[in-house]
């Protein structure tokens, strides 16, 4: 059976960053409003939502938060399915759109990332973000996630040479990204010295080497590409391939590489056709430097070992040969869990229309996204890949 | 585009009950076994994986649940994606993973729906049951589940002049075909005189005419047709319907009908070419003696307002007419939230099959299963309705 071809018609987004005085409904309408608005289409035409958000407890609604973020809008009566998938909700969220699209359920999806992190208490954060390990066998041990990240790097230092500068490049690269960005968490630029000098989290991540929690919501709207010519639209936007999997790791593990990511990638890049020289941007996972680093060597933009440097060249930045996150990505623009990755399809899209201003990447026409959500020892961890294509 | 044909290839599930002393690897491995074992199946065939579960807080694996569960039986390296629709949870992860292979992106999936509740403090546990109603218009105010049933209760009596003695007679049917079965939480029956004599929990309800909260774990396989054919198997059991949606109240709402059910169950017999005069047993979403009453109405088995005399008459046993809730249902089989719909699946399919021992209905051909998640009210609630046919 053929999968029809899928656009994204809509996008729009919350500003990211710490808005306890809003509330989940208030910030999930902004992002679907926009999102319906620039899709030109009405409420009441929409046919299926699905809802990633991770940490219900953090607002006290645990349970069906699709049921009370959706009504408000005039979204009603419709299957709303909620996803969590930790830090790749948004992205399995969307993925689950797309797939309710492509298969002829559904002509018209809506997907929508939320997370509203900062009314919670530092230490329910904490508890709680380690629910995104497994918790029998990891957390309760203390091996929290920038634990297990900390590790990576030192070996990714060993092994290739990696240091301590070229993790602070990925930071000042994205803060950089995000100065640009009005709907980032972070609106000043960072340097290796700041990123140098901050507190210690987790040796060798200081605290700029780490995303920040922050609140925020994502929404894109998909259809057909048949209705969106409908819907008189241009230009369209067309998902040319949305792979998810779970990694599995080999014993003992390759600590030097996400074998998720790279399988993931690998089949993105068959079913749309393209390769990574065909990408002109990506959004990647970077919840801590080392793992954008890691990241950009599995998606293939560089060799394995090679990141650090390959950031340190400037071929990562919004000039260079693959502009990373030039939204700001996880670090500079902010990581509400689930937002983030609908968020990464709102940057895409953008910046494939040339809508980006002071960050827009010359010539875009094929953008990626990449999340990954949990992570155990043993296996584990949801790795999706997306690729959008004008 | 046309759906293809999906079978229910195995069933598995743990008994219900409680369990503190179990994890929920153990508890989820038993049954995606069984389920395996059934159909046939090795791990490695299957080709995506749903979850139903919703509250991982009681199990501190808040997040990325499927990932720490099907690893162990040798379900790695597909996509697992874990969804929350409050009690219908597990109904809605079987409906995704009917699309997935209804719509060609899958030949083999497995759904499993979890839930482990009996290590979690009861007041734990009463607040964040309380977080499948809209927490800051009504569980916030007071307005818990028990609360909303009991209006609805008064209403139906005032209205219809159903009986405190109906209302007990639901409790008794079910607690009767629970002591029939040997996976149900209550292994005893109840008489009349003994629910009418239970602690007041909210009037007219009282302890009696509510589900328990319960651990455990149900899981199914589903394929193609044409595959089972491959595995050797007879009998098939075919989906002819799966209906997912959100009810939408009218305001003033109508206290006395779930719309929600109403139109899931118009859909479900259009889309299956059967009407409820087909069904030869179904089991139903009875959190509360009076949810199956009313919901034995809005699946068109007996006229609005009847219900309590319907199932007074006899008419919902085993040996009645449209037999309601064979395996016990939610008040004496028990309610581990997400397990409810998957479990709804496994007593379907034995039925069908005539597997069901003491408890088996005569000539079972088509069951019907049906769930309720979630409830505000202004709108809101995931109700899934499937329909199996033999």
């Amino acid at each position: 059976m053929k999968a029809r071809e899928v656009v994204v018609a809509g996008v729009g987004m919350t500003r990211f960053g710490f808005f306890p005085e809003r509330g989940i409904r208030e910030m999930a309408a902004e992002a679907i409003w926009q999102a319906l608005t620039d899709a030109g289409v009405k409420p009441r035409e929409i046919e299926t939502a699905y809802l990633g958000y991770c940490l219900g407890l953090f607002n006290g609604q645990e349970c069906v938060p699709g049921q009370i973020v959706f009504p408000p809008v005039g979204i009603r009566g419709i299957p709303v399915t909620r996803i969590e998938s930790a830090c790749a909700s948004g992205s399995v969220a969307f993925r689950e759109a797309y797939l309710g699209v492509a298969s002829g359920q559904y002509d018209m999806a809506v997907a929508l990332g939320l997370e509203m992190m900062s009314r919670a208490p530092n230490t329910v954060v904490r508890k709680y973000m380690s629910g995104g390990a497994d918790n029998e066998l990891e957390s309760e041990m203390g091996l929290t996630f920038p634990g297990v990240f900390g590790m990576y790097a030192r070996r990714h230092m060993k092994d290739f040479g990696t240091t301590l500068e070229h993790l602070a490049l990925v930071t000042v690269k994205n803060r950089g990204n995000a100065s640009l960005n009005p709907r980032a968490h972070f609106t000043s630029p960072s340097t290796v010295e700041e990123v140098l000098s901050s507190r210690m989290v987790a040796d060798p991540l200081r605290l700029l080497n780490c995303c920040p929690i922050s609140d925020g919501a994502a929404a894109a709207v998909l259809t057909t590409a048949k209705k969106a010519r409908e819907l008189g639209k241009k230009g369209l936007i067309r998902v040319a391939a949305s792979v998810q999997n779970s990694c599995v790791f080999d014993e003992p593990p390759d600590l030097n590489t996400f074998e998720g990511t790279v399988r993931a990638a690998e089949k993105a890049y068959e079913t749309s056709g393209l390769g990574p020289e065909d990408i002109d941007l990506a959004e990647v996972h970077d919840c801590f430097s080392i793992a954008e680093i890691m990241h950009v060597e599995d998606l293939g933009f560089c060799k394995k070992g090679e990141g650090g440097f390959f950031t340190a060249g400037g071929h990562t930045a919004i000039t260079g040969k693959i502009p990373v996150s030039p939204s700001g990505g996880l670090l500079g623009k902010g990581h509400p869990l689930a937002a983030t990755g609908v968020a990464q399809i709102v940057e895409v899209v953008e910046q494939l229309r040339g809508l980006s201003g002071p960050r827009q990447v010359p010539k875009a026409r094929v953008g990626l996204t990449h999340t990954v959500g949990g992570f155990t020892r043993g296996e584990s961890g949801t790795v999706v890949v997306t690729i959008l294509k004008k």
